[in-house]
């Protein structure tokens, strides 16, 4: 039980017309250095509560590990928050305490973060309440908790660059990642169809089965990309959006594919190697090349009322089924160094998002 | 003298409404099969005439060769003609006879090509009246030759991508090629600040000091480039817009120097090399890469009134002084080996655009 009695609470520090508040153990993960993850992260605890009124606690349920938050602790990502800090950009979890009676947040209410970089790999977060989007009850919290990350860039990918249409064509790299599967769902609901190129692995027919089964029409191995006759047959269209998370040589072999007038975004490096582009290909084809930051759509969007329709979209799309949760491993807080190291390891897609779990 | 007589004429293939058509000795350079210019090309004679009622017949004065005309006859460009063909794209020429009374076009109006691969590297062209574009008659036929590919390209890629606006910096590498000063011209007319990047050569003060004369505000070679402190001093804000007509390591330069949510348009690639692109670039700073093709855009813009305004455009810059004719040598038709062994020398831009000329 980690809620002290309100009897332990010290002087408010602020007029909470007679609200009594209370005190949390908050377990952290905290990051005091960049670095190797497993070397950078230690587990911190520390008691929090309401300093402002316009603040509320939330209890956290589950917080997954995103590549970028790998990339954060690091310091290799465009966003270096200041250390100390605590770890993480998403997760779900269930306001215990408004400070203000008026609160918008009410306890009980399901929340994800507003704000970049609150830190949501702890169990007890004091935020602003404006740093918080309220989310419907009758989801899966896990659900909820990789919903607004990936399935959110993909819905943005999907929708901001190109006009597609039932029978338009998007290729794709990366295609077992959380945001490819989330590509796939989403295609097949629209009537697009998807061309995911995954990497050959072991299993690598049953991946492709799993992907089918999810909606994909095309599930290529590099190698297969290269000798595919989809195309040359005519046998669908030139890809007008190609999704591009791998860059390198594998980006070059979809540019290969598309068709005039197409556009390629970009919203990952896993090769880490810089994207090729042939000139003939911006030229002559006309391929536009952009790339895509949820972050910086957050941001943008912030005070226009996009990021709540985005949220309430991506919410009926998962009550309809269209999107599914990944494959995941729930990890409680305490066994972080598990969640870490399977999150982190070499192989890549391993085929399962780690997500780290707070319950008591 | 290679007007026949009248009288020299067969009969008419139409009705001419008692007008009586001249034939004419036309000299072209032709392409009989696609390789090397030199091996390629040769000047055939041959007499023509207007065979249908809609075409008007044309003496050319000036025609310039341009780097995709040498790639045309290479076999290596997007367009490909039928063989045998007329080389030629852009020239000016005087309109010397119009095959029925009520044509638009008037015995000595001055016209440039409307019409993509007429073949314009030659004497005489016998074409519809619809595939050419009444020009100015006060402006020198040489800053007409020249007026529509290169500045023309300058123009669009300026107006088409970014909103400009005086302060505003443009990079662009190749800043010596035709399309490079018309940009710097542009820029200096528009207030906007330029940044032409050109190689290291015998004569670069010189080179420098022309540049900078025409308008060009920072005038650096690769090495400069790389160690300038012009952007990181803020001396100059970051570009919005990046020209790129060379690719591989040199655009890269170029993408470095770059702002936030700016865009690089591609129109050449003249060191053979695909671009290389930082995906970070793609997704933290948001940069676009566009390509640009004059030849599309005059085939998106043939219908909707777009064109004439580009060269009515054109023509008032250069009579306003703002345009001016490229430093350039005229070398008639009957030594055009001499053209062709210039305009394709190894050491590339040697700083002055070969015209063809016809006059008798």
């Amino acid at each position: 039980m980690t809620i002290f009695s309100n009897a332990m609470k010290a002087a408010s520090p602020f007029k909470t017309n007679g609200i009594r508040l209370a005190s949390y153990l908050s377990k952290a993960l905290t990051v005091k250095q960049f670095g190797n993850p497993l070397d950078s992260l230690s587990l911190e605890s520390s008691t929090i509560k309401c300093t402002e009124p316009s603040q509320v606690v939330v209890h956290m349920l589950y917080s997954p590990i995103n590549p970028a938050d790998i990339n954060t602790i690091q310091g290799v990502y465009a966003v270096k928050p200041q250390i100390p800090f605590v770890c993480g950009n998403e997760g779900i979890g269930r306001v215990v305490e408004s400070c203000k009676s008026d609160s918008k947040l009410k306890k009980g209410d399901l929340v994800v973060p507003r704000k970049n970089a609150l830190g949501t790999w702890r169990d007890y977060v004091v935020a602003s309440e404006d740093d918080w989007l309220k989310v419907p009850s009758d989801l899966s919290p896990v659900t909820l908790a990789t919903l607004m990350v990936n399935p959110g860039t993909a819905y943005r990918m999907l929708t901001d660059f190109v006009d597609l249409k039932p029978g338009s064509v998007v290729i794709q790299n990366g295609g077992n990642s959380a945001v490819g599967q989330s590509v796939i769902q989403l295609c097949k609901h629209w009537g697009v169809k998807t061309v995911s190129i995954v990497r050959n692995r072991e299993g690598i027919k049953e991946l492709k089965k799993i992907l089918q089964e999810m909606g994909a029409d095309h599930v290529l191995t590099d190698e297969e990309l290269k000798s595919t006759e989809v195309f040359k047959s005519k046998e669908i269209p030139a890809p007008s959006l190609a999704l591009n998370c791998v860059g390198g040589r594998n980006a070059l072999e979809l540019i290969k594919t598309m068709g005039e007038n197409s556009t390629m975004v970009t919203y990952g490096g896993m090769s880490k190697q810089p994207l090729t582009v042939p000139t003939a290909a911006l030229i002559f084809k006309d391929i536009t090349l952009k790339g895509f930051w949820m972050t910086r759509w957050n941001w943008l969007h912030d005070k226009d009322g996009q990021r709540e329709h985005l949220v309430n979209e991506l919410c009926s799309l998962a009550k309809q089924g269209v999107l599914q949760s990944p494959p995941h491993t729930l990890v409680h807080i305490d066994s972080w160094i598990t969640a870490i190291e399977g999150a982190t390891d070499s192989r890549g897609l391993v085929g399962t998002k780690y997500i780290l779990s707070f319950e008591a």
